[in-house]
């Protein structure tokens, strides 16, 4: 009896089936995650500390390193109902066009307006800062993504919602901008002149169009000094982390459901918010000795944090302004190259991650951007989604495995993260079909001396 | 116990129960939709006439007016199954936010990369054109969403996809054509020097932004000059109208499995395809006299071909070689105003629909387009999809029915389409926000103007 008769193109749970909870993968680490650390002390920062910044339960979530499952309060499980169950689809189409005896599930992030597996994240952050009685909140955008998640959030739990995007993608992505302001956001341009990193940054550098490390220093800067506003992140943070398992619970429960044991689990990797999510109730199992899977992290070849930095502590942030964090890095100092995966041009990597590759639980492999959108193509030509160019990075993996599987007649089951679409990423797209992408690698040298600025830790 | 305990926010159908047939609702109709007229002859276009454009099985069902119940081929039904069932949502936020007794649903058919409904049928087009040993197919495109989803299709059954983008789009609009790139399709602007109207067309008019009307004189000529290609159209025929069905019958059976009777049913008309999809089926059960609906087209006051427009013979193309169609029509020489619903700028509208409005079996009315931005932006705001300006139509006027409902009290259930998303339609949000968008509304002389051209059918 053939697959298709049995196992649907898109098993969808039921609201029933659900998850009621997030699930705290640090609980079930022997080794867990690194402490933030204090820029000036060099002491783990304390909740005291972090709630100057952050919002007083989201505080909780990132110190709490015990409790293996949080609750999910009622009105962010009605929110999740709006674009959730996110649907496990089975790509038959992709299968038989590989002729591979693999078989290949994905699970798909992006129909909802942000169109990523950010709004997770976003609605839970909304939340926890309503529930503080705060008026908004602040944040940085690069791509937009984030915002565009953040700004739906905030929207409907009716807070104020500022967002600081960098200038240059303000200037060249103006669509993602006006998504923002449909959901009543404010964007400024960043640098700008409404902080005082910002004037600073403009009087020394006039003609700067922006970086994220300046973006994030005026977020900060506005959430710190403007009484019932907090700062706001969309990745690397332990909480984040915590609010995207919801996709690998979901992805669990629907495997469950028929019987599907994964062989390989594959996701792209910037902050690490995704992997770190869909991976979350695996590698719980892998912790705990009841089972057993292959882990992929696959991040872009001009950007390997994973597979050419080092682990140690650095700035999250390139204005170093942020707590230090002990993780997988190129050294904030690295700047990548402009490529078209906005969302994986980050110099390190999630705490709980970097711990968890230097623990051996999961494996890393970097790509490079031309094969990312040639898989990127091969897949929206079959399976009918035009993917964002940060999920094309698994994409690409999936299909390598599943072309060996059709060398070695082995018939995995492999499972990857479809984090979003890339409606907003059609330059991109347009340069690949011009023939006019770049490959950019950094050498040895340009990693060593980023590295080499690494805060030191005696 | 409240609704929310029983109906899910997002009713999906099983894979088992998604239709296995179209239905033609011409098959109930007691006064059928007048035929298709010969432009020269002014007789009824026969089965061979219209094979040397369209595709042989496509004429037999543009012909059919006997047969209620259609088979979806196992291909097609196959492509349905990865983007389809699509969601029948309850717009439980929009309800709460409206406070209104009115219970609120909509059948959201946005959730795949073309954006819309226009895959339905694109992909039954598409498996004809294969079936019948085609190499490709031309077609034309505005917006851009019909010339996506062909793209789509043809991607799919690997058949040659030829299509012709009104200029100014091509030019404004460069992400849909990459989008249509990515697909493999080959997108020319219009008027171009590929054809002999366009070359007259240039040599006439040189600095010409094109026009949907040249687009498709270019595109039927292709079609009928090149051996193994046949010409496709998005909306208006009844061959379109019968894939569309799709989308009512799924509608109901969702509707049925909760034992939900909707009172009144929604969509917007440009061309009268998702129209006439999504009421497909309860316009049977009107017909047959076992059920009773309020149903309501809605059309921009800018383009108002039901409520402004008359009942007679009209070319569909302002080209005038296109066969007659007996239409609600404002003349096919009427230029509507630039307005952002570019799906719904059409002269004229479905023979099928025409027919059913003319025997009293559904209503129209026009909104005009700032009412209808601010309806999108309020439903974005709570329902979290950011809608098409085309689809903002219908949720002007749902809302609008929601509030009298608020007044009166009446707990109607109100059923309407949201054909599909706004990613590509930012520029027109963004006049929205700037508070630069106009409303303009034909004068009667205007109308009269375009009517009296009309062609003569003594």
């Amino acid at each position: 009896m053939s697959d298709k008769n049995v196992i649907p193109y898109k098993i969808y749970l039921e609201e029933s089936e659900m998850p009621e909870s997030w699930y705290n993968v640090r609980a079930d680490m022997k080794n867990k995650p690194a402490p933030l650390l204090n820029p000036g002390t060099r002491e783990p920062m304390t909740a005291e500390e972090l709630s100057g910044v952050f919002c007083e339960e989201l505080v909780a979530q990132e110190l709490d390193n015990e409790h293996p499952y949080i609750a999910i309060p009622q009105e962010i499980r009605d929110f999740y109902k709006m674009y959730r169950p996110s649907p496990l689809v089975r790509a038959y189409c992709l299968e038989e066009r590989l002729q591979t005896p693999a078989k290949i599930y994905y699970k798909f992030e992006g129909n909802n307006t942000s169109g990523s597996h950010k709004l997770n994240s976003a609605i839970a952050q909304a939340y926890y800062a309503k529930k503080q009685g705060l008026k908004g909140v602040t944040t940085e955008t690069g791509a937009g993504q984030w915002g565009t998640a953040l700004s739906m959030a905030c929207s409907y739990f009716e807070l104020d919602c500022k967002v600081y995007m960098v200038k240059v993608s303000y200037e060249q992505k103006p669509f993602r901008r006006e998504v923002m302001r449909t959901y009543g956001a404010s964007v400024t341009p960043s640098p700008s002149m409404t902080t005082e990193i910002g004037k600073k940054i403009l009087a020394e550098h006039p003609g700067t169009t922006g970086s994220l490390g300046c973006a994030i220093s005026e977020a900060v800067e506005v959430a710190v000094t403007n009484p019932g506003y907090r700062y706001v992140l969309g990745s690397v943070l332990n909480q984040v982390l915590l609010h995207q398992s919801v996709i690998g619970l979901e992805t669990k429960a629907a495997l469950d459901k028929y019987n599907i044991k994964p062989d390989l689990i594959i996701g792209c990797a910037g902050g690490g918010s995704n992997l770190g999510g869909l991976i979350a109730p695996f590698v719980g199992e892998k912790l705990r000795g009841e089972a057993d899977y292959q882990i992929i992290a696959v991040e872009p070849a001009s950007c390997p944090s994973f597979t050419r930095g080092t682990y140690a502590y650095d700035f999250c942030d390139t204005g170093m302004i942020c707590p230090l964090a002990k993780m997988y890095t190129l050294g904030s100092s690295y700047i990548p190259a402009p490529n078209h995966a906005g969302g994986l041009r980050y110099h390190g990597m999630s705490p709980v991650l970097s711990q968890l590759y230097d623990d051996g639980l999961m494996e890393a492999r970097s790509v490079r951007q031309t094969d990312v959108f040639e898989a990127a193509e091969q897949f929206a030509r079959v399976e009918g989604i035009l993917p964002a160019p940060e999920s094309s990075h698994a994409i690409r993996v999936a299909i390598d495995e599943a072309l060996k599987c059709k060398e070695t007649g082995e018939e995995k089951t492999i499972v990857f993260g479809l984090t979003g679409t890339g409606y907003f990423d059609l330059v991109a797209y347009e340069k690949f079909h011009n023939g006019e992408m770049e490959n950019y690698i950094p050498t040895d040298e340009e990693i060593a001396e980023s590295i080499a600025k690494l805060p030191k830790m005696d």
